[in-house]
């Protein structure tokens, strides 16, 4: 079989890193993945798991990649792409899987000119509260949707590439521009995290034995990391406010036919947000 | 093996109804179990699912029960206890299972010098958005949280009554008063579902394939029964409000700190509601 990237270069190998790492040689679609990554134990761990065949501390391994995907959090992708760019064969496709598109790509396009490799930002929803490549399934990404975001000026090849990548995991692609991303992740993804957090801390001890599956289920995403969801919130911040205040606003709307006592309305407002939650399904 | 309670009647028999019948019968609790509605269609589902013995469209058939559980939505429970009042043999154990206690509990107590039955408020957790006999659970209620909410003037005997009834079924009992409980749900599951429902309304359509697991999850109680919850969330209005601003404030605090930039301070906020969703576990 013909692989399609015959080797692989993973930048990050948790979660995401990992699941791609054992998507492509699960696949066929490459037969040697080299894991990069700063920490022995973690790329020790991607090796034991089957996400890659072999590791690096250094960067500098993508030089022999035809591909290479970065999967650390959104704070290190700037800098990363420029220490990859550097490193890589000219023509390298590159793409990563940050959870905010506009300024890892804005970063990357203020010196395209300069650059030598081929960078498409994608971001797989695929996210979980689990970590690390013990958690990584070579089946994580089949009917999950990917996000593509080129700029402006990214080659209509690169995007295809880039896209089929994906597609070859099983996802379903799609291709818009970083701050379209942005702000609608900030709707479904950014802003529940937050709001997910305020219902987390705002609990009083007194009541944690009565919190049952309504309120599992609505704060589960809390239990994420703090550092990395930092980062992705700090990054998208205009947008994330924009979410948040249409959000407080609609539980305003609850609240006041609450105080009013105005069943009608109320089951008005609940309705419609059952109607969008029966919409997107389980 | 000697029944606890030979006769029980169940008022409503949904998802809760059901698994009280299924339950009680399976464990060798009760032998007759009489299901009361309104629906010949869910008294027939009730009787199919093994969930009640025999069915009456007349709540006077809890004349012939020994203990007797109304699991209606709230708003129609203070009118259900005043005809099974009218209709129990003098001493009947009744409780109920209604997500809100304070109102419920005070409408009975207001007559209870001419009260027959001896009536203890309860909140069995174990809601679901699924719903119907269908959906019903023998072991529903095991490892779950049941609070039994005695008023001033309960007979210890009578809340000890209910608490074994509960505990028969495998549940975890907590006695308190009907306000504390109140508050402590508003924390819990009344203020979380209105969030949940104020993410969902927020949502715009574009943003619905983008919605992954975090969203999933986060506004799945959203989904829930829009006339059900709004009579619990207007018997509840006061402990809500409280607990929404809390939420409010917690979303607040998260948000300044992004757009402040100070990612030290997020990370500290984002941990301590961490650390409270890994103190409650999954």
């Amino acid at each position: 079989m013909h692989a399609a990237w015959p080797t692989v270069a993973i930048v990050g190998v948790g979660l995401i890193g990992g699941s791609v790492g054992r998507a492509v040689l699960g696949r066929g679609l490459a037969t040697r993945v080299i894991g990069v990554g700063r920490s022995p134990n973690s790329l020790a761990a991607a090796l034991r798991s089957g996400a890659v065949t072999e590791t690096s501390l250094d960067a500098g391994a993508v030089a022999e990649a035809d591909l290479v995907v970065v999967a650390t959090g959104v704070a290190m992708i700037p800098s990363l792409l420029d220490t990859i760019d550097a490193a890589a064969r000219p023509g390298t496709l590159v793409t990563d899987a940050g959870s905010t598109k506009a300024s890892i790509v804005a970063g990357w396009e203020r010196r395209r000119k300069r650059r030598r490799s081929r960078f498409v930002g994608s971001h797989p929803l695929a996210g979980s509260h689990r970590r690390g490549p013990e958690a990584s399934d070579p089946e994580l990404f089949v009917g999950r949707v990917v996000v593509v975001t080129p700029a402006a000026a990214t080659p209509a090849k690169d995007v295809e590439d880039t896209a089929a990548f994906w597609s070859a995991l099983g996802a379903t692609v799609f291709v818009m521009a970083p701050r379209e991303h942005d702000r609608l992740l900030a709707a479904t993804s950014h802003a529940p995290h937050v709001v997910a957090a305020a219902i987390a801390a705002a609990t009083p001890p007194a009541a944690f034995p009565f919190a049952a599956t309504g309120w599992r289920d609505t704060t589960r995403i809390a239990a994420g990391d703090a550092e990395l969801w930092a980062d992705i919130l700090l990054d998208n911040s205009s947008s994330l406010a924009a979410a948040l205040r249409r959000i407080t606003a609609a539980s305003e709307r609850v609240l006041a036919a609450v105080e009013a006592g105005d069943r009608r309305r109320l089951v008005t407002l609940l309705s419609r947000a059952k109607d969008v939650r029966d919409a997107v399904g389980s």
